[in-house]
């Protein structure tokens, strides 16, 4: 008998009809013998829905009030999948975040989970019962409720099955995995039947939206395998797992491609110590997270420095930048929203030689330029033409084989 | 300074522009120089809504489940009270049931209040924050929320007044205030500047929706002011207070009138012990509430037996009678549905010959049959044909010069 963590996100509960069908998942596996604990998240609009009402009361809310009024929603879904799993003579009790209980800091909105007491869960089990628990919200140590940011349900899933010591996390989404690329520009994108937690974390911070990157780092610390799969297919998904010297090295496992950042230049720079500070402290205080930074190295006392930034808070970065570079006397600022980011990431990399020059050679037949390199262990990404983005995804999913799948193929 | 309970009902915050009313005049109490606790309901139709959502997905859902779900209503109305204060510039700071603590008993859907704790409220307004705390639910002992019934926010208001000590609580609704009679089938009908607890529990008990009558019992016990208002206007409402020798002692202060009961009679019941028992356990087992119960005495060894029963249970009632009839040999059942109850409701009854003959000359003058009579300390009930209703209400207004209200007039 294994104890299962099952969470499922705001589209696989977006109705009563869906509810009901995750309750017939839920009985499904306590029939093949399992334990279940079960995390859901608000149904899909909901949590849309209470964020517009708070900022049509107040321009700028409060964030205890804020937190207060948006874990409404998974109270509801909780104790609707409940009365659910009741109605099919399943014994369930809801839990909310201060029931169970799961102790966060006071960060209103963006609250870290603590601590999950799970006494009353046990007790649930023991009992027969199968826990229905809030994802997204928490409890800090004054009894306010507090949430944990968008995606926060996927941590809520992996945080419980740590505390508890589950099998296997599953993630119930509306994808059936975690793919070699978005195939809704790559038709052959193919679903990969595992993953390393760090490569997961490399996707998730490029963009894909699969799930929460905090999640990911709990269930690496906890050793935790999480289950990506959808509620609306019974197929496997993608089991992300620990690297394991027995796991078959693939070279890149995933390429990925975004088009929501813009790149800044400040062209001629004063190659002295404190520059990179006095232009990036500015940016930072104005809570603008820069993504890529790119400096060359000087020949003659000047250098070129380029980032890229969020297109939202692209104007506010680029005032603030020009009044530094006069400042720092640079000689000018140049601007470029259509840019596109495309990134090749996996654990093979760190053993193998010659990725890089594969990605740039590919990108090259095509005749796609890069304005942009970045490198970390597992991940190459390349800012290129914001009209070339989508070409560029495919010619590196095709160039690294992700199309035929021989390695890490679906089950 | 004044600490003064607020208690708004769903009608006052039904919509986003009413909620920013209900906060304007919050800010008025204060800068009155008064502290204020404000208690909401949940924003009207919302609780309606979460019930239904409930039985769609489980025919018998599960009570605790059901009150976590509706409880979710007043969550909502706190935090968005709380963030409408704040964007007026006022500090305030919504409190849910298990967070002020308002501790219950465990009877589900109508859990009954034990305890309040008030520590954590005075806490906040001695930091000169006004608590925005939600109606309607608390916590058991072991951390379960729970619900007090419909209109069980007013209980919450009266409960809070009670435990801080507060002056007076005022409850905030839809209508001016408490009247003589129901102005739609009355014209003639006035607002009355007070009344006693006594006649409101009477009131309350015959139909009238403005006050649920436990939070009557509640500020009687702890001589807690009540006063019912409008949150549409300025103007004083009705204070319901303990009776005071210097109160004018007014014969009739209401005359209210229904037709949700229908009537049963068993004729030719045998005179015998142990008779009304054996017809009324079958119906109180069934959970039907069985309202006016008049036996005359007999004078052959028979009698005739009529109750009346609300009209929703009336067809599930008359079935279990007339088994019973059967069994113990009545010779037959009659049923009536199209009655109505008209009664007068006055504290000064009490001490005052003559107030029954006066109801009965008066509904006797237009040709009005009384069907069942009921009396109580401070109340007279009739049941009389339907038709004759509202003219029954409207000639015994008459009768005891409530339209005219000499006594407790508006001030």
């Amino acid at each position: 008998m294994a104890l299962i963590v099952q969470k499922y996100g705001g589209t696989s509960v977006g109705d009563l009809s869906r509810i009901r069908n995750v309750a017939r998942r839920v009985a499904r596996t306590l029939q093949e013998g399992n334990e279940v604990v079960v995390v859901v998240s608000a149904m899909a609009g909901e949590t849309d829905r209470l964020i517009q009402l708070a900022y049509q009361v107040n321009d700028n809310p409060d964030l205890r009030e804020y937190d207060a009024l948006i874990s409404t929603g998974e109270q509801m879904s909780v104790a609707l999948l409940a009365l659910a799993l009741q109605s099919m003579g399943i014994p369930a009790k809801s839990f909310l975040g201060p029931q169970v209980r799961i102790l966060t800091d006071d960060g209103f909105s963006q609250a870290r989970i603590q601590k999950v007491e799970v006494q009353r869960l046990r007790k649930e089990l023991r009992a027969g019962v199968t826990p229905v628990v809030a994802g997204f919200q928490g409890v800090d140590r004054d009894g306010n409720i507090t949430t944990l940011g968008r995606g926060g349900s996927d941590t809520t899933g992996v945080a419980l099955a740590a505390a508890l010591q589950a099998e296997v996390c599953e993630i119930y989404t509306d994808v059936e995995g975690v793919y070699t690329t978005d195939p809704n520009i790559c038709p052959e994108a193919r679903k990969l039947s595992h993953i390393t937690y760090d490569e997961m974390m490399e996707l998730a911070s490029l963009g894909a939206k699969v799930l929460q990157i905090r999640a990911v780092e709990f269930a690496k610390k906890f050793n935790i395998p999480i289950h990506v799969r959808s509620s609306f297919s019974d197929k496997n998904g993608t089991l992300v797992i620990k690297e394991d010297e027995k796991m078959e090295r693939v070279l890149v496992s995933g390429v990925t491609y975004n088009k929501s950042e813009a790149r800044i230049t400040v062209v001629r720079v004063p190659d002295k110590p404190g520059i990179a500070s006095r232009i990036f402290t500015p940016i930072s205080d104005a809570h603008i997270v820069v993504d890529m930074i790119i400096q060359n190295s000087s020949a003659d006392g000047y250098t070129d420095l380029t980032f890229t930034v969020p297109k939202a808070d692209f104007k506010k970065a680029l005032k603030l930048v020009k009044r530094t570079a006069e400042e720092i006397k640079a000689q000018e600022v140049l601007a470029d929203e259509n840019i596109a980011k495309v990134s090749i990431v996996g654990a093979g990399m760190r053993s193998h030689a010659g990725v890089a020059s594969k990605m740039f050679t590919a990108l090259a037949k095509e005749n796609i330029n890069i304005l942009m390199i970045s490198t970390s262990e597992i991940k190459i990404s390349c800012v290129v033409e914001a009209k070339y983005g989508e070409l560029a995804a495919r010619v590196l999913h095709q160039a690294f084989g992700l199309d035929k799948g021989e390695l890490r193929k679906e089950s």
